[in-house]
């Protein structure tokens, strides 16, 4: 009789088992991020930082209740992408190519600094020269979803320090896949000029004419399109497969899906109404906790190991952070102290970016998981250290709109 | 040289492999069904088939574009938990109450009648025992979702004979779970009676406290909460929260997530805003055409692989229709025929519910692969006859609001 019960409620349990990673998943990561974000909304912080730190406390490092699993990376990657999607929606492309001779300065630079700084102090502690290279590599790319997230949510995308921040990530991103590549092919022995060029060429190629005629073209052709379509909601499922669609080309030219989710959104800006705006952020809401807890999960304690690699650890976080600052500062230095800083600070986070070139350095086999477990505590601390310090950056242009500030937010 | 190329162009292809997988499916299957849901407007035909439809042309069967994997899954079954939670807050639970005497007669007879003419043909048929029991099971379940959808595409949820066919569907959910519980412990060659008692329990408690308290709790906890928050888009998480919780805990005693998904919904239907509607629409929006085309890419040709299999699957596909419009219709009899069609109807949709019992027998050894053909074609094909039907059925009730049926809708 015992033996029955067992096997009548073990075939219940295992359809239990099945059915529940869904919903657990989703209550586990959602709830325990919108927890720590009311949490540090009451402790006057930025809430971004809670949803980081809920994916630290439910993930390996601390109670282990989750594992980033193929899920979890899906719908953080789709949050990342909607997430960009809809800063794009916000953004006129005009504005942003106006800036973008200083933005190409600031990515040039913020990434030229970085990478020396980490190639330099890696060699300085004595690691070999093939992950000195990679751990630089790893310190040059920003996660530009952290810092978008601070400033929509503040409703400062507008400003002109915050256009320069985005124009100049979405350089930043091409230059950092070129490093990458560039780094790749050094770990086997040999670079491929002719076919690091054409990339170069696809990824800048296809960025410039969907951000210089995309909005134009769109303008025309969604309207026509619309008034033909009988499907519910047209106009979102138009959106919807523009988003897909350039994320999808992005990545066949050689960029990130972010880039092509931030682009669809910037062509779009001008021709969707605000029900697109309403539909796509509802999705937003969902989906950005999971980017963000997922960020945290990945957070491990290989870094505290031993006395050397918490030191190696500490002094790689200031050279992310202080590089970053010095070296997109410079870049935005005409435009005065206070966006010099703005800019500085908004290109901090490495996040996603800085881990997944590590992952690749590991699954190369050079990188040490010592240095890997350096470069993942690097990539979420610059996550939860930028967001206060943009809080603290932009604070002006929070508190006290003067007519001085009004050309900025036009400009 | 060549080699040289070759490594260079396959580590970003790699890179690119990886990073396509995401955007490719988002666009594979939400495009194709938005295209096919356009193309049966214009056809007069249910854009819902077309999205159906989309997934058996996108999927194995036909053009093997795609395969359902675990990414596809997860969001087909978060598309059909939003779809019955959005369903959920358009309906008054109260309402619901008051049909359930007429809901129980009809899931009821909606269980008994497939059950036993699954059952039976698959006996005159020569097929084992156990196996026609499984296919009879196979039968009982209606998948809501695509009721659901249409009824909601139509504005047509307040309707008395939809109010039925709703509650009609969570009971069914219980009676499908029991059945199925029992018919896999005969597999094995005994039935815990206790355990089944103790989830029957479980299972109807939970539903029917969540039912009939759950908006009155709801309207008192939401607003007294709701004050205190200071975390962004506070209504719209504390939603979310309570959806997964309910999900979760409905899969724990014993039901579909679904089900859990829709009671969330119905207990905030009284105290949530239209912000809360228009963000969650957009995540239903994104993700329904998941659900649909995902129960298209289930379909498979091994129904029609030899003639004797064939004539099994046109028969079992019969049957399904006729048993659940007799039943269901039978149980709603005392409403009026036009009202006892409306509902055998709308409990016609096997969908991914009937399927999953399939693929449990598979699993189990005690269904032959051609029967499980069988039980998919059937599965798939009573989704796509049931919308243009539910149409037909519906359509009085479209065309001209009489003061009669004024009296339907507050009903």
């Amino acid at each position: 009789m015992h033996a029955e019960i067992t096997a009548a409620w073990s075939f219940l349990a295992a359809t239990g088992a099945e059915a529940t990673r869904i919903p657990y998943a989703m209550l586990l990561v959602f709830g325990s991020a919108k927890l720590l974000a009311e949490l540090f909304e009451r402790l006057r912080q930025p809430a971004i930082v809670g949803e980081i730190l809920a994916g630290i406390l439910i993930g390996p490092a601390v109670l282990n209740l989750i594992r980033p699993d193929e899920l979890l990376t899906a719908l953080a990657d789709l949050g990342v992408m909607f997430l960009l999607f809809r800063v794009g929606l916000e953004v006129k492309s005009s504005e942003l190519l106006r800036v973008g001779g200083t933005a190409l300065a600031v990515a040039v630079l913020g990434v030229v600094v970085p990478f020396v700084l980490g190639w330099g102090i890696l060699r300085l502690w004595g690691e070999p020269q093939i992950e000195s290279i990679f751990t630089g590599a790893a310190l040059v790319a920003t996660s530009v979803g952290i810092t978008a997230q601070v400033l929509a949510s503040k409703g400062l995308l507008h400003v002109r320090a915050s256009k320069i921040i985005l124009a100049a990530a979405v350089v930043d991103d091409v230059l950092g896949l070129l490093v990458l590549a560039v780094v790749s092919s050094l770990a086997r022995g040999s670079v491929n000029v002719a076919g690091l060029a054409t990339t170069a060429v696809l990824a800048v190629g296809f960025t410039f004419i969907v951000a210089k005629w995309g909005t134009r073209t769109l303008e025309k052709v969604v309207p026509r399109v619309q008034e033909k379509l009988r499907v519910g909601e047209a106009q979102f499922a138009m959106a919807m497969v523009l988003l897909f669609a350039l994320s999808l080309l992005a990545v066949y030219v050689g960029v990130a899906a972010i880039v092509g989710a931030f682009l669809a959104g910037m062509a779009l800006a001008e021709s969707v109404g605000p029900r697109v705006h309403d539909l796509a952020h509802g999705v937003t809401e969902l989906l950005v906790p999971f980017f963000l807890a997922g960020i945290g999960m990945h957070f491990s304690l290989a870094a505290f190991a031993t006395p050397s690699t918490l030191a190696l650890a500490v002094v790689i976080l200031l050279a992310a952070v202080l590089s970053k600052f010095i070296g997109c500062g410079l870049g935005a230095l005409r435009l005065g102290r206070a966006d010099a800083i703005r800019i500085g600070i908004g290109m901090v986070p490495r996040g996603e970016v800085g881990m997944v070139v590590a992952q690749i350095g590991l699954s190369m086999g050079v990188i040490a998981p010592h240095v890997y477990g350096v470069v993942v505590f690097m990539a979420v601390a610059t996550t939860l250290i930028a967001p206060p310090l943009l809080n603290l950056a932009y604070r002006e242009l929070m508190e006290r709109p003067s007519p001085e500030e009004e050309v900025f937010r036009l400009g």
